[in-house]
């Protein structure tokens, strides 16, 4: 029998709030329903909407609060002001033991610096780091860091590498995950000695949990040749956001494409089959969310303006990572490469 | 009449030498039919190719080299090695005026250092950049930069704003074009102080020859936003890598989705015009070409790895910032601008 989950949702995050975490978790509920729920939130908002799901709300606690942190707030601002928020009490219900996972639709970074204070960093890793989902020809890699922190030291790039890992596995039932640190291909330019020295760790440090491939572009993300890319965060956050980018102006020219004359009009119309297989591979609601790895717990991020679909995709992430063990395994394997590590450059 | 036009052809660069450059030449020849041709190389491996295309033989001349710069070989080792090679003499035909361009698909890293050594940097330039084009919605815009160098201070990411917008007035005859810096989203993280730094000083600066947007994020590249992304090499260089990979990607996904039925295949089959607009959209060889930009001189690098159709694009690209009097203005408007820097923060 699938274990008890106890899901703490910030109901008021996101673009529409209860309107689409309330129908997200009773998507997920559907999926697993031994899962049980805390929504934190205004009540006044949330109980009518969750009275329209009553197999939900029969599984279901509302925590009320009216204080909530708004999308364009800043980070220090969220942290100053926001402690018995929604996102706040959500992400403590993990803290506490009351919960398995915490998901939130809201203000990133305002969700970033809450989790590192209220879950605190796992072992002695210096920054956690947000992983994604990538839609890969083959399934599907994790990459990270797509925004956490700029830049990232050698010793914070193998750190990624073996969280990147423990996701990994969690999700794919893969013990030794394959892992690829993105690089660019001209040799000899100067400037990214952490990547070079990340990748000498990786290299030669013995029995990691992970397969190491050394270098991989750009361009192999989506040929899905690694199970883990790693990256700094600039680089990785404009990477995600370019590759959604061209996937949506592929999707404006394919419309574009079959409306230019009856006869594609016609051919899109027999084909549309295969255009929603397409239209599936391609839907971003299938890998939402944002996972905050390197924390005493488990957070993850939904998009702000993801639909109930798309907020059942992120809580399924949480549920999977959950029921892995993943947070005892990785803190086991930090301790144990820091250990290496330290032991190499004779600390 | 256009104007009478020397292209340099390093005739041994790229994966398949002279089979490519020369029949690549030919197609350009058709477009601008003043063209002139130096090309550049083994005059054994290139003489019986230039003699299937007779036309452009009358145009062209051969000089003869057996020093060939490898596609694996190190700036440094090139540097050292591959003085009079076909690439080095490419470009010491612009250096030394009798040539307009030089077009090379040989070793990016070689041909940027070889560039900087035999080209010199413009004004006071710290680093040239390599600029690709995009394609987007709209049309395309100018990325820069895509590998050049690794980092970049706030003060090179305003040159290569400038330097963007060169080629973005010499492609698109907009005189102020549209310039964005490529950012990630969330706020207060530290370590982008260069770009933000930038983002002061482009926003500060009176009268620059650019209409200045602020910051943007990888998904709004291919929106067309704005005509230039300015971004540094390491981001950059990913950034183009992850959208040709995601383009690729879905190409294969359209492919096996139009195969999966019967239905989906007649479809296919009657929606083949649309489909046929779409390759073309999606097609790379229409924008070929890596451009240097901050130097005395035009050097393009095309893909190592196209075809005719791609080389000839190359080609178009040199020929159009050949024809509009790039260098001079883009010097003009660095010197004017460092001055005014200069005068800002007080030196």
């Amino acid at each position: 029998m699938p274990a008890q989950r106890i899901i703490a949702l910030d109901a008021m995050g996101g673009d529409h709030g209860p309107e689409v975490v309330i129908p997200g978790a009773d998507i997920a509920l559907v999926r697993h329903p031994q899962l049980e729920f805390r929504f934190f939130g205004d009540e006044a908002a949330v109980q009518p909407v969750l009275q329209r799901y009553p197999k939900l709300a029969a599984r279901s606690q509302i925590v009320h609060t009216t204080v909530v942190v708004k999308s364009d707030e800043k980070p220090s601002q969220a942290l100053r002001r926001g402690r018995g928020s929604s996102m706040w009490l959500a992400l403590e219900a993990v803290q506490k033991g009351e919960a398995d996972i915490a998901v939130s639709a809201g203000n990133t970074g305002a969700l970033m610096a809450m989790a590192k204070l209220v879950l605190r960093p796992i072992a002695d890793i210096e920054r956690p780091a947000i992983a994604a989902l990538w839609p890969t020809v083959t399934s599907e890699c994790v990459v990270l860091d797509v925004g956490a922190n700029i830049g990232a030291s050698a010793r914070q790039l193998c750190d990624y590498a073996l969280m990147g890992a423990a996701m990994a596995r969690a999700l794919y039932h893969i013990e030794k995950p394959t892992v690829g640190l993105l690089n660019v291909g001209v040799e000899e330019i100067k400037g990214v000695d952490e990547v070079r020295q990340a990748h000498a760790w990786l290299k030669e440090t013995k029995d990691l949990p992970i397969d190491y491939r050394g270098f991989i572009e750009g361009d192999q993300i989506g040929q899905g040749v690694v199970d883990v890319v790693v990256v700094e965060g600039f680089a990785g956050n404009i990477a995600l956001k370019t590759a959604e980018g061209t996937a949506r102006q592929i999707a404006q020219y394919i419309r574009a494409a079959m409306k230019r004359s009856l006869l594609s009009k016609i051919g899109a119309l027999l084909a549309r089959g295969g255009f929603s297989v397409l239209k599936e591979k391609m839907d971003p609601r299938r890998a939402n969310g944002g996972t905050f790895l390197g924390l005493n717990g488990i957070a993850i991020k939904s998009h702000g303006g993801t639909d109930a679909l798309g907020f059942a995709s992120a809580i399924d992430l949480g549920y999977d990572m959950a029921d892995s063990g993943l947070l005892t395994r990785l803190t086991a394997d930090l301790v144990s490469f820091h250990g290496k590590l330290d032991a190499a450059v004779g600390k």
